[in-house]
């Protein structure tokens, strides 16, 4: 597909199903340097749907590779108050946020010294989660072929052909190239609620994950509640958090997690590449955290505070997907956590807990996916007897 | 000159000479898509000399272009409340900024209805005014050559020959050609404020401006100063408000302005080219406007506020410098108003003025310079009586 059909489809998709810009809203757009014909797209989208301002916020990771090159230690987690007041009046404003990624590009701080790059959580602002929390902003995700990252996954050809290459990848697995991408979506988040809705009828205590490396259980609350990526705002606006998105997903209780966890993929942490994770879970926290690569950084940003070592998140997907589909590693979370079954560290979402558990939902600044399954991982749903029914067996759903 | 020694001498001067970047400052570097390569040079200098933080503001004339092709009418003049806020948080930490021009591209709104682009000020904001007022933060503006400007100037060349010769005008504008550009700047700053002492000296009541198309007398305060570019913040750091500078300025009573003015280059106003521009000024308002391009733009810009049709600024600029020498007309302020003589519609300068008429001096959230000087032009002092001291003639000094 043509970069700029890429990226007409994709502003349309993101303005009217993602985000589902209101009129009159404010429509933060987050991207990097070199994104700018998917952005110039999306405001003349949303400026068409009625929005009051479209407000650009660039994040460049090239700055902040030089920053932790040539910066003070001292200075390196300092944030200036106003990065945070924007986030927080975007909350106040209800207003509609797209971020589009990768940003930074994967890989883009390796070589760096690993304990001064765990030192800047940027672009993540830790005043971000008080809006997943709230529920004050609809918002969406959406990736572009940047070519940092073309070049990371197509390293052996050229790069306008790397790029070409990507597109065609990032179109597919965005239902761009159907008759009707917002159509194809919404008939996914119908198919993906329904599973919710049945993993949540069958209220299991906890859920285990058993393959290569892996033999865990993640206890949920009892008013944990399966969801997919079409959400609502507190205020009743749908939007679609993820595009693509190909997960159910539910809010664990951060205290009784346990035994051992194997990444089945690479993740990229704010511009790290962090390979061949393995954790282990003792009464919820992650007490160890080994990798081939990248461990230090990870173990940085998980010290943050106490929330850090603690699950927010379990998702289930299957390999129906898409991007399962295409065998690929991404390095990049929003395409990575929809193509396997996936924990993260961090911050819980309330809305997939009735409201008696918000008190006992992780709290952390932090929110880091890693990708644990595989049709070689199958998951249980376990009762309180412990007494397992199978989930997802050879990545084919069961329930 | 090479792009990259362009940039990398650029930085250097912007940040040791403009700016004169002090240790845990944060430093603001507001800039355009594509000036990448001098941002980061930038960065990187500032960070070598203890910079807390380096705060990027990327504003894109693209999506201002968007906006005024597709935004509601009534939405036209919206700014988010936290983007002037990050502007008085900068003055009240005591930041440094580094402003790159041109920004937007000059006549990147060519065709744009112009009473809807006369609602938009952005990247101006009216927050500004207080820094300059407050002499809150040690500032620059240098410029940078962009494809859109390079190709405004040069459009009978290809793409990258138009960049280089824009690169190589500005580096000898800029003395970036020197063996030393800091000390050059430095030299110069000198000389230029030997001129500004002699001015202030002479105590004059008035300046007249007599050449083809102007008669325009515009009055000093009693305690008006002249002043060069290298300015000190109120907290005693010396800053090279502009490089390329060439003028000594002082700011006017803004009730004494009378005549007839023609400028002598167009200007870009935000995107607009305002070209052939007439200005009769009564008790020192502007009460006529007119020009060949572009006039609605510049009316509805002053009417903005009440001092918006009157004086802020008086600048003399003699025909020595590197940007009169050139003869080009740059469709920027920082270029253009360093080659001619200039006034400016709008605020006024404190730190030209005797702290007694402060309250005197024009207040306006506009600031817009235009040249209306040129070796055709002759500049006169009037005492009191009216007697004429000849100042500037056919371009040369005679004071």
């Amino acid at each position: 597909m043509e970069l700029e059909t890429y990226c007409d489809r994709l502003a349309k998709l993101a303005v009217e199903v993602g985000a589902n810009v209101q009129r009159d809203q404010i429509v933060a757009v987050t991207y990097a340097p070199g994104m700018e014909p998917l952005i110039y797209a999306i405001a003349r989208r949303a400026y068409e749907r009625g929005a009051r301002f479209v407000d650009p916020f660039v994040f460049d990771g090239r700055i902040k590779r030089i920053r932790l090159e040539n910066a003070r230690d001292e200075t390196l987690d300092f944030v200036p108050e106003w990065w945070g007041q924007r986030v927080l009046a975007l909350g106040e404003n209800k207003a509609a946020r797209i971020t589009v990624a990768p940003n930074p590009d994967p890989g883009i701080l390796d070589g760096v010294d690993p304990e001064r790059a765990g030192q800047d959580n940027l672009p993540i602002l830790k005043e971000s989660v008080n809006l997943i929390k709230d529920q004050s902003t609809n918002w969406t995700i959406v990736p572009y072929p940047t070519l940092g990252w073309a070049a990371k996954l197509h390293g052996d050809l050229a790069p306008a052909e790397a790029i070409a290459r990507l597109t065609d990848q990032l179109a597919h697995i965005l239902r761009l190239d159907e008759e009707d991408p917002s159509a194809a979506w919404q008939a996914r988040g119908d198919a993906l609620g329904g599973v919710a809705g049945r993993l949540t009828k069958l209220r299991f205590d906890a859920v285990r994950f058993r393959g290569p490396g892996t033999d865990l259980k993640v206890g949920l609350f009892p008013g944990s509640n399966w969801r997919a990526a079409r959400l609502d705002t507190a205020w009743g606006v749908e939007h679609y958090a993820n595009l693509p998105s190909e997960e159910t997903f539910t809010t664990p209780d951060p205290t009784r997690t346990d035994g051992t966890v194997t990444a089945t993929k690479p993740l990229d942490v704010a511009g790290t590449v962090i390979d061949g994770l393995k954790v282990r879970f003792e009464g919820g926290r992650a007490v160890e955290i080994n990798a081939g690569t990248g461990a230090d950084v990870l173990r940085a940003r998980v010290a943050k505070d106490e929330g850090g070592a603690r699950l927010g998140e379990v998702a289930l997907v299957d390999k129906a997907g898409r991007i399962a589909e295409s065998g690929s590693v991404f390095f990049n979370t929003l395409l990575d956590e929809n193509a396997a079954s996936h924990i993260a560290l961090g911050n819980g979402y309330r809305d997939a807990v009735d409201q008696t558990h918000w008190d006992e939902i992780n709290d952390s600044e932090i929110h880091i996916d890693f990708m644990i399954g595989s049709p070689e991982v199958d998951v249980f749903g376990l009762d309180a007897n412990g007494s397992e029914t199978p989930v997802l067996v050879a990545g084919d759903w069961k329930i």
